[in-house]
């Protein structure tokens, strides 16, 4: 399916601020300073499930889970990673990477529908997307 | 790190039935017959993270959780799976792979924290396991 089909879900786009593309997915940070909470998005029309994807896709889809894990933690110094596939509200295939923090609100469970989102100012969210897109070789001109 | 020092965690084991040794992953069933939940635990020690992993075990860990989600796909005929590596509670590395279903409980959440776990009985446990185990070519006696 070609990529130029591929358009992001409308709830995902209202939530986040981009970052970049990767070779498959784009990357999103989620609006809510509370956590430092990244998402993958493979550009591929439709998907819904991991299993959408072609074996090949699966395996770069987990080279990225590696690569925003491994920047996610060395930006954050967090005490843990989360990383989950839900999608059971909005169906377009998205995998969470969470950095995690034993003094964050919703320690130690999971983030999801613990309190409502508090947005980056625009300076933060700034300096935080500048810091990614560094550690991951993304440049500011990719949407 | 030899596969012969790996020990499954305390919690992990009181809470599951074994399902059997994929390449590179025991293989679990929650006991909670709410929802067809397995857990994948890579057998590698001191591994808490999917980063803990070699490039070359992620990818194998990618290929057994779309073998488990096409088997549990197959079986309960689900609506959604849910895919995690959260381990904020218990920290060696496992990934969560559930079969989602409209109807259940905690439906359109995330199942952590919903409900207590209600058992399967022994039959129950025992023709989940037999299932489960002929999709993935396991037979009973890998522990």
């Amino acid at each position: 399916m070609p990529d130029s089909l591929f358009e992001l879900h409308e709830r995902l786009a209202a939530d986040t601020h981009l970052v970049g593309d990767l070779v498959l997915s784009r990357l999103l940070l989620i609006n809510d300073a509370t956590y430092p909470w990244l998402l993958l998005v493979p550009r591929r029309p439709g998907a819904s499930e991991i299993l959408d994807l072609s074996p090949i896709e699966q395996a770069q889809l987990m080279t990225e889970i590696a690569q925003v894990s491994e920047a996610l933690k060395a930006e954050t110094a967090c005490d843990k990673l989360n990383i989950a596939a839900l999608g059971n509200v909005v169906p377009q295939l998205h995998v969470h990477v969470i950095a995690r923090s034993r003094r964050d609100p919703a320690w130690p469970r999971p983030v999801w529908g613990h309190a409502a989102a508090v947005p980056y100012t625009d300076k933060a969210a700034g300096e935080v997307l500048s810091r990614l897109r560094r550690r991951l070789w993304l440049t500011d001109d990719k949407r």
